[in-house]
């Protein structure tokens, strides 16, 4: 089979690959329907993070099962799924918890944009889309493998309640992801910080009440004149930077939330957050607990996800998918076998 | 009229000083009932803070309002009051929406350990007590100007919920104070980390499922052999030093919760607490927004955290009120005019 191999950064290509195996008798192996590129992804493409071989990429799918191991139950062949961007066993006592993320057995992939996948723990791991599956759908049952579920385990970290004020800093997919959980979610004041005209349009789509373009100092006032000037009561982080992360302490009233999903760039104010009882809380998602929720919306066509991919390719084309979003010329590649 | 004013550290006197007047239309002043010595001010009495110039003490307080100020409406001459550590307006944007410790117009007393006490915000700040008030119910009354709130905000702080398992980190006042609330919020499993029996009595009526005297790695293994080992959903923090802190970290599993009650001294593993999913919130506590359900339980009998105060002194005899405390004989000093 074939399946994307980063080499070095810039350097992504479409290549032969051994076909994934049943290894354990908890694995299955499925046929990818569609896969995506991530904007983490884009850190060893930028060479930011190294590159020490070339290495199979990709962790958000969704396929149809081709085969199972001896020991699960819960999908069979035939099945069309979806899964978290990590493996989770569901079993442990951190599963039990809902924190899938942080599963004590789980793990990766062997790089999801490919023809065919294995996933491990399939049981924890996947959900079935009840068929027949729209095709016009796909794009938002992919993006429950990632951003979707990321951006509401921003809005679930920053305490988004019915009526909460909510700004999103980030217009990424995981940020415009986050502006539709925390509109959802029942958020009454939904801010997105945003500069670039087509995500401001998908901002307003998913729900933001308020588009903001102007950064540093100019952005946090114009944040707290639509916040009866104290700041929101939740912030989503979205990008991780230190700017973006001072930004959001700084547009977060005292006693509110910080919701971080930024992979962290720097340090952050802790004494300041004590005294102004801000809390901060955020990681890797835990897609496999809020996916099965989610999913009904999907297919309720109450949320419109996949509206984040702007660009679809066919698989072989990985490398273009990739360079679009480098270059910003999408927000988000999807990428179909 | 008298009360304690600190000098240097170790040296607190009761001494003659001026008589509190309505210096604002918004004041009351009150006639004191009962004052505490709070952990906080052991601060300047050890050394760790320092005293630039005599300086009055104090900022706990019940007491029976004596005079108001034009603008005041919601107390009278006569009334039994209890109020917060901080004054607060009650009207400003931060106040309405319950963050009244970062109020935009509050700040500190004149120091309460005195036989009268001027209150700022008197409107926004003192909760009536409905009379007649039963003696015995003064100390509980009193710890709801501070310590019991304080730990209810650390409990809501570290989103306690029915059927949590709970760490409390600390067993002074607060920390004490921080089982109770725990235990009120209906916490499934409470942990006092205590050494001293005295304590782990006080913790034990207050609702501790278990104590737990070890310290270090020893204390963190039996915290997790109580919490199917992976540590609690939810730590409270009252202590402060860089070893309760990481202590605090490594009580809490993964997607937990950590409420921040102790100053802050040293830092905290930001990375860690993003890749474990780990939240952090606390700070001084919204004591105003907590008072008048926390009033209702303590007039109802139904939490009895007055239990912390082990000392009742003159407030004449204010010294030994520190010194008990600072050389651990007493939990908390209560002093009364």
């Amino acid at each position: 089979m074939f399946g994307a191999v980063i080499h070095a950064p810039g350097d992504v290509r479409y290549e032969e690959r051994a076909e994934p195996t049943i290894e354990q008798p908890t694995d299955a192996v499925i046929r990818t329907v569609a896969a995506c590129v991530c904007g983490s992804d884009l850190w060893r493409y930028r060479g930011i993070s190294e590159v020490q071989e070339p290495t199979p990429i990709g962790h958000e799918y969704v396929g149809i099962v081709e085969k199972v191991g001896d020991a699960v139950t819960t999908v069979k062949p035939g099945d069309f799924v979806v899964g978290g961007f990590t493996h989770s066993c569901g079993r442990c006592a951190t599963c039990r918890k809902g924190a899938t993320c942080n599963c004590e057995n789980g793990g990766g992939y062997a790089g999801c944009q490919a023809e065919m996948i294995r996933i491990p723990n399939a049981d924890g791991t996947l959900v079935v889309v009840p068929g027949p599956v729209d095709d016009d759908l796909i794009p938002s049952l992919l993006a429950l493998s990632d951003v979707m579920c990321t951006g509401w385990h921003g809005a679930v970290s920053a305490r988004v309640q019915p009526g909460s004020s909510v700004v999103v800093v980030g217009d990424g997919a995981v940020g415009l992801c986050a502006v539709l959980a925390a509109a959802t979610m029942g958020a009454s004041t939904v801010i997105a910080l945003s500069r670039h005209a087509d995500r401001q349009a998908v901002a307003h789509e998913f729900g933001a009440t308020h588009i903001v373009a102007e950064r540093g100092d100019d952005g946090i006032a114009r944040v707290k004149e639509l916040t009866d000037g104290i700041g929101a009561d939740c912030v989503i982080e979205c990008v991780g930077t230190q700017d973006a992360r001072l930004t959001a302490v700084h547009a977060c009233r005292k006693g509110g939330d910080i919701g971080l999903l930024g992979i962290p760039h720097g340090d952050l104010p802790l004494g300041q957050l004590f005294w102004d009882n801000k809390g901060i809380k955020g990681g890797p998602a835990h897609v496999r607990a809020y996916l099965p929720a989610l999913l009904d919306l999907v297919l309720a066509r109450t949320i419109n996800p996949g509206r984040v991919f702007d660009l679809e390719l066919p698989l072989s084309e990985i490398a273009e998918a990739y360079a679009a979003m480098d270059e910003r010329r999408a927000i988000k590649s999807l990428v179909r076998p």
